[in-house]
């Protein structure tokens, strides 16, 4: 909460009225209500809903899921700090008007039916603006899957799961893709503090949302999936200061003609120049994610792991010879500097390796390596000063002592200042997994994608070491 | 088996020694023991394993695992096809010539502490080279972890986990990256005809096996994991003439100086020059993979899925807007073109779907498709002429039949002869990933994987026509 912004009043209202609630379990407006009621499935955190007061909206059915109905908002005797709204498209303007009749502020359309779909759509919401500058209402969607506020238990989505809670505020121009993310959240405990679909985004955008996200203080990252911009400069200006704040990440999709027809035909805007956009979130000093994997493990290390200070070179340290050889490739595309070890380095390695340890980095340190001899290891190179970070790789060998080496790792990030990524290589150890999920590490299956993540938090440091020679 | 090679006596033995068995279960020699003789742990396939005559060889022990031991394979009575030698690098050139004293022609070492690790080893290695020539042995390896032989029930590794028998060949220089490989296969149905770990090739190297697999009537796709090559020329030889026969994938590590120098140290080879292996590559008519999940992602579409013809483009069909736009981002990343649809398609569709349907490609059947929606859309695209191969995009939005879909996919792909590949984006749904893993269709979670797939599909097709237009 900043206590400042108009976003607080969706984010932490005292009341809720559902307007198209029903108790019909294959309607939107059921999974809705229930989602409000009772949080939503999680594996990971109690089911545990929202604790204000909800007021279902329903012409006609008088109970759903034990809460007495009302047929508009015009007939709830409570204030009500958020609507928000599922009916079919024709009846929403009508209910937007009841609620600025009644007063509320805060409007969040989960409706279809607007500018995405045509001509028809197009001037629905613009009569959707029009009303709700009339009576001062805020508007997000319309044409979207929802918020979460994770403090406030509040899932006011239609997904069907529910994200750990967590650093990372997550904004999504795609409702499909914000549901795709929440399910992953939820698999890789990717841990949210808000999340937030912006649909159509006629009223509320990814520039309030910056700004905002910028100022919370549960919030360590603010990831974007993006498909167009409305007002560049703004956008711009929002993610450059809120850059100086909290690492950014943004998938920004639409790059090709193909790419920019279907969004025109989905969400209802066109995307902008790719080269423009491109050059406008490095320069703001975010981070351009070109794949989904990328936006997740980018966003994972930069919500959970300090980032590289002082342009320093990355460690690779691995017990397997293929896996430690790829990520040295894929450092050398991202222009990720690898450390070069010093003699004292090397010969401190040396005292407790067997002689065929690769001498230097990637540190493969061999297939037969223990749990004492990762440890050992992994302590030499956190004290060495050469190194700014460490991508961990560690390969099921024959019989390599997974579990402890995992326990290990956690102690180790837990004690130093660098970052460490891992990657478990063709490991099918779901339980290793998540524990270095819930402890921070950014864990994944193939060594690319722990190179990608530390590259993210290489990135950062020096993004961060120019701002502060900057004088700013 | 090809009935013309000295490989078929490594693949298809009567009879096998192990030289090194033990009854420790912590040792190497244990491990590859008791695959031999069980198979191996594998969730898909009957535990079943090599059916011919086992001999363990061991010094000191008189019974392992049920089985009299030897002290030599000099001792053994029977005919020995394949020696397997798990004993101390200082043993191995002597145990190599007991091999060779008692015709054994085809010898496994596993063993470590040749040519990788520095001038002793190196010259162990031409010791044993020597030893070879001189009794006629073949060899695999040294450094390596061994091969299986699927159609044999054949697993002489001492990885933990069996893959699942298919059509993909597997060749791995990195024994790690050969276990992650195994374990990836296991889980997602990456089914293998053999898998070869070719260690530090000493004889036995990827141009020997490239000519075999080419002529196996059970091997779909060659996959090879690469560092180095011996003989570029024969190499470069034996894919050219292989890829005329069955698709290719290769991953070729060590493409900077820090990989370069990493494989250097580990498996006694150095890494040519990256841009040499490029070409290379590509004129030969292989496919060459950038990261581990395209050598997994292509080798599975070209195995189990047929080629796309004639250059046709590629249809994405989605119930999802953004993951769509990603496709076809990536799609347009990749070189791989989009059909356009022509008019009576549009038409076809718009008669099954609702009207906010895109009205081109990618085709976006919209959130809230049915199954009977998916299956028309698909049966649609499926018929145009313009169409070579579909990606489908399904991601689970409010009340998506997700199971009945897959199923469809299924039914779908079995009766046409153009590729599919699949994204179930972000649903955490290993059931459903399972059955189209194990129908042929390659699922991934996310849309970038499921272009890479169609990507080599397209590549293949592309060769193949130019093969076919060129006379051979």
């Amino acid at each position: 909460m900043s206590g400042l912004s108009i976003l607080d009043n969706f984010f932490y209202p005292q009341s809720i009225a559902v307007i198209g609630a029903s108790s019909n379990l294959q309607k939107v407006g059921h999974v809705v209500l229930k989602n409000i009621l009772f949080g939503g499935t999680s594996t990971s955190d109690k089911k545990e809903g929202f604790k204000g007061k909800v007021f279902p909206v329903n012409l006609r059915e008088k109970e759903i899921l034990g809460l007495k109905t009302y047929k508009s908002v015009k007939e709830i005797s409570d204030r009500i700090d958020v609507a928000v709204i599922v009916v079919p498209a024709k009846d929403v303007l009508k209910v937007t008007e009841e609620c600025g009749q009644k007063g509320i502020g805060s409007v969040v359309i989960i409706s279809a039916g607007f500018a995405e779909s045509g001509k028809a759509g197009s001037s629905f919401q613009t009569e959707l603006l029009s009303i709700a500058k009339q009576y001062g209402i805020r508007i997000i969607g319309p044409n979207c899957l929802g918020i979460i506020s994770s403090s406030e238990n509040l899932n006011l989505t239609f997904a069907r799961v529910k994200p750990p809670a967590g650093p990372i505020a997550f904004i999504s121009q795609s409702g499909a893709l914000g549901t795709a993310v929440i399910e992953y959240a939820l698999e890789e405990y990717f841990g949210m503090s808000y999340f937030v679909s912006i649909g159509n985004k006629s009223d509320i955008d990814d520039s309030d949302l910056l700004e905002y996200f910028a100022e919370d203080s549960g919030t360590k990252c603010i990831s974007l999936y993006l498909e167009s911009v409305r007002d560049g400069r703004r956008f711009f200006n929002s993610m450059k200061s809120a850059a100086k704040k909290k690492p950014i990440v943004v998938l920004k999709a639409g790059i090709t003609s193909a790419g920019a027809k279907a969004i025109a035909s989905h969400t209802g805007s066109l995307a902008g120049a790719d080269v423009a956009y491109d050059a406008a979130i490095r320069q703001s000093g975010a981070l351009r994610a070109r794949t989904m994997y990328e936006l997740f493990d980018a966003s994972r290390a930069l919500a959970y792991q300090p980032p590289v200070k002082d342009g320093h070179g990355i460690a690779i340290v691995t017990n397997a010879g293929g896996p430690g050889v790829i990520a040295a490739d894929d450092a050398y595309k991202h222009g990720l500097p690898l450390a070069t070890l010093t003699e004292q380095t090397i010969k401190l390695i040396t005292s407790v390796c067997p002689p065929t340890w690769s001498r230097q980095n990637p540190i493969d340190i061999i297939g037969d390596a223990t749990p004492q001899r990762y440890r050992r290891v992994l302590n030499i190179v956190a004290s060495a000063p050469e190194v700014g970070g460490i991508i961990i790789i560690c390969s099921r060998q024959a019989l390599t002592q997974i579990r402890e080496i995992v326990d290990d790792m956690i102690i180790l990030s837990k004690s130093i200042k660098k970052p460490v990524t891992v990657s478990l290589v063709g490991i099918v150890a779901q339980e290793e997994d998540r524990i270095l999920d819930k402890n921070g590490i950014p864990v994944t299956e193939v060594p690319e994608r722990a190179v990608e993540a530390m590259n993210a938090l290489f990135l950062r440091g020096r993004y961060l070491d120019r701002l502060n020679k900057s004088g700013y």
